[in-house]
């Protein structure tokens, strides 16, 4: 019988591989409640056969599934929807995630060692990129050379629309695109829009601080939210401000802990949102890079009642001198970012939007990515087998599945500011975790960037870290 | 006897003329109150004497000092200080000046005819940009990739600082100069840095649109003072809000209707400001576009007090499209702004910065200005004959020294908004005075930039704007 005759609860699209489309298909029944926590999902043999497919492909789906905390299996009871699901109970973490953050003192040269929020500069196919702005720069018009249009080049919108769609799963028109002067500027604008003075906003602890100096100054109220393995601690944000305006979160790595935000805490977060009549706002800064698995679809991607803004940024995934993000926005909301934008900066420069556009659009953007993961994934081995190898049991290493900095925990009585300071003495951009502290104090550990560390500096480099702050360490028991 | 022997008031520096030297000895010891009020000045044959020079030398030092009002010429009696000075009355407008707008609609297309605040983008050296955009492009190095100094390109606020010396009168250091996106950039930044919400900010009437609505959105309470021929009506302001916190003006040409601001009236303002412990902010935009006589001096160049916040921008003097533009902010409050910009933006890109900065030092702005005063000349003096063999009396043409806009009188029972919206439908971008109001109508009038219309076309769309609305115009008496 030919596949396109069988009863099928799935939409045959061609061009999507089954595996993805029976992810998708399931994914969708859980969050719209179709299947609800502990709810038996077919056997892989099962519907292996009713799609005439390997039971292999069934296999990815139910994995992806599983990854990302929708599904736990049985053994033989066979798969169940999560029972932790809708409930904004502290599930068990599926391991995962990381965060880079941008540099607190701002300083015009060649990245350091371990500098964090920085990409892989010396990888960037420069190049490439000058002949992409200049080809743009010696097509300028009297178009281009006038007010830009407030909500950023068409062009680039829809390569990011097209883009979000297919590697984040959101679904969203050009139109609720709205180009940023990065993410401070977006965040700044979606401060602008959605708070008003004293409004609450709930803020991650440990947090990225200019999101917190921004917000301050702004004059709302912070209501900082305690992070643990699964994320954002929603039922305590719950307490604490349920009258909140604004929850600011990173879904996908958490900054700076790396962490991701776990299923059941995405949709309490959302829960919540709708019953609060409140937004969230998603900082999505390097979800891209995540070197176990699939990167985590976005929270966005849940959200069926936009209350969700999200926020991309090209800074790790171009470079951060860019100064280019961008957010998607509720389309009730759409005329009215545009309006703040024009009353704050009245458009953006359109040459490196168009030139940025272009690198999208000719593939170019996807081939740099593939060759960042890969980057990345060896650097970051590198890194960590190095200070593995050099400190032993004087640190612990807490690996996250992606992001672009690792948390290393240190014991001892030096704090870690200390150790910080040392490590900047000895030209090492090294933080301390607690720097990134609100309110509740998460402990001692080093924040460390690794995606400029080339796999041959490595071990020099740890060296140089360990002579710099080495004595200091107390083994863990 | 050798010139350096003589005694002198003047500290002889040889690479400034000796009329410039002249103008600005009085102009201190006038605005320092050295001088007062009636006080008079030596006469030009005995201080052509005291300093070996032709009596041509003085005279044009006390010509551009009673051009700027603050000398009267009384004939035989001699030259006095001006008996203005010093008090806020509104003395006698010397006729000046204009003053160019952004668009209110934002168009990604090339500028229609009459379109208001666009420099002539035909006339702008392209060639010659791109060539400096693509060597900076190809130079672009991992330092230029990281965050960029939030408070811009270091080479960009010398080259601004050094042209303002020159140009401007204003003595400021590069670390006071703080780049900016664009003017509208730089007043949210001061509107952040000076204000708290519901503060009183003076505000001309008419005015310039974007600054009314960026005010009226970050929470400002709005205080419009009336224009006159002298531009701000100062007094009117104290009457009406003494304590206010900040005042934004236009003080070169005022926007729209294109006056200068007198200098009793900028002596008066700055005397506000001292005591009411407020600060003003001088919008600049178009002050290099002059046609009779030099430049005003900006009103910065008289702030001894560190009261006055100054904007620039590069939308005028190269094209809007750069979105840079640059304050020059009080010593005191410089890092203040610099956190500002930093909790907005985290920076801008520095490749069109470091751009404009080659384009400056390399001399390429300052030839492409003097090309525009010539240009803009031409275009105004075609603009304005064409109009006024086409319309006789049934328009009153205000036409003012400087600036890139005409104000066109008009009288009839049609409301010039009525009026704009005819021309517009024939695809003139001409706008309404009225639609300048804040709260005091100035009467009936028609606001168009000539700078993109050439000589030749100047007639042709004078006959399509008087098809458009010729026949509800009615003659003046």
């Amino acid at each position: 019988m030919p596949r396109s005759s069988k009863p099928s609860p799935l939409a045959r699209q061609d061009e999507v591989p089954l595996y993805r489309q029976i992810y998708q298909h399931f994914r969708r029944a859980i969050t719209a409640g179709q299947l609800s926590p502990g709810d038996r999902l077919p056997s892989c043999r099962r519907l292996a056969e009713q799609f005439a497919t390997a039971r292999g492909t069934v296999d990815a789906a139910y994995a992806m599934l599983a990854g990302e905390g929708y599904v736990v299996s049985r053994g033989p009871a066979g798969t169940v929807v999560s029972p932790d699901l809708g409930v904004p109970s502290f599930v068990k973490a599926t391991a995962r995630r990381r965060r880079s953050v941008g540099p607190e003192t701002i300083d015009a040269s060649a990245p350091k060692p371990f500098q964090m929020g920085l990409p892989a500069l010396d990888a960037f196919p420069r190049k490439l990129w000058a002949h992409l702005v200049g080809r743009q720069i010696r097509r300028l018009s009297s178009a281009d050379m006038t007010y830009p249009d407030p909500a950023g080049s068409k062009r680039l919108r829809h390569a990011i629309a097209g883009y979000l769609a297919t590697s984040r799963g959101i679904n969203c028109t050009w139109r609720q695109v709205l180009v940023t002067h990065g993410y401070q500027g977006g965040l700044d604008l979606a401060a602008r829009v959605l708070l008003q003075p004293r409004d609450q906003v709930w803020i991650e602890d440990p947090c990225y601080p200019p999101v917190r100096d921004a917000l301050l100054s702004s004059g709302a109220a912070l209501v900082p939210v305690r992070v643990d393995a699964d994320g954002m601690r929603v039922a305590e944000g719950r307490i604490r401000a349920r009258h909140a305006r604004l929850a600011i979160v990173t879904p996908s790595h958490q900054s700076p802990l790396g962490v991701a935000l776990s299923l059941s805490r995405r949709l309490a977060l959302l829960a919540w949102a709708n019953e609060a009549n409140a937004y969230v706002l998603e900082d999505d800064y390097d979800s891209e890079f995540r070197f176990v698995g699939r990167p985590l679809p976005a929270l966005k991607s849940l959200d069926h009642q936009d209350r969700v803004v999200y926020a991309g940024t090209f800074s790790k995934v171009m470079f951060p001198g860019l100064r280019l993000g961008y957010l998607v926005v509720p389309t009730g909301l759409a005329a009215t970012f545009v309006r703040a934008s024009l009353e704050r900066y009245y458009g953006h420069s359109m040459l490196e939007q168009e030139a940025v556009a272009a690198f999208i659009t000719e593939g170019h953007f996807g081939r740099h990515l593939k060759r960042m993961r890969h980057l990345y994934a060896a650097r970051r081995r590198a890194s960590a087998d190095a200070l593995c190898e050099t400190f032993g049991n004087r640190i612990s290493l807490q690996l996250q599945p992606g992001g672009m900095n690792l948390v290393v925990r240190v014991s001892g009585r030096v704090p870690d500011r200390k150790l910080a300071k040392l490590a900047q003495e000895a030209g090492l951009a090294v933080e301390a975790l607690s720097s990134r502290v609100i309110e509740h104090p998460c402990g001692s550990g080093l924040l460390m960037g690794f995606a400029n560390n080339s796999e041959q500096e490595a071990a020099t480099m740890t060296t140089r870290l360990e002579r710099a702050i080495g004595k200091h360490l107390e083994p863990f028991r």
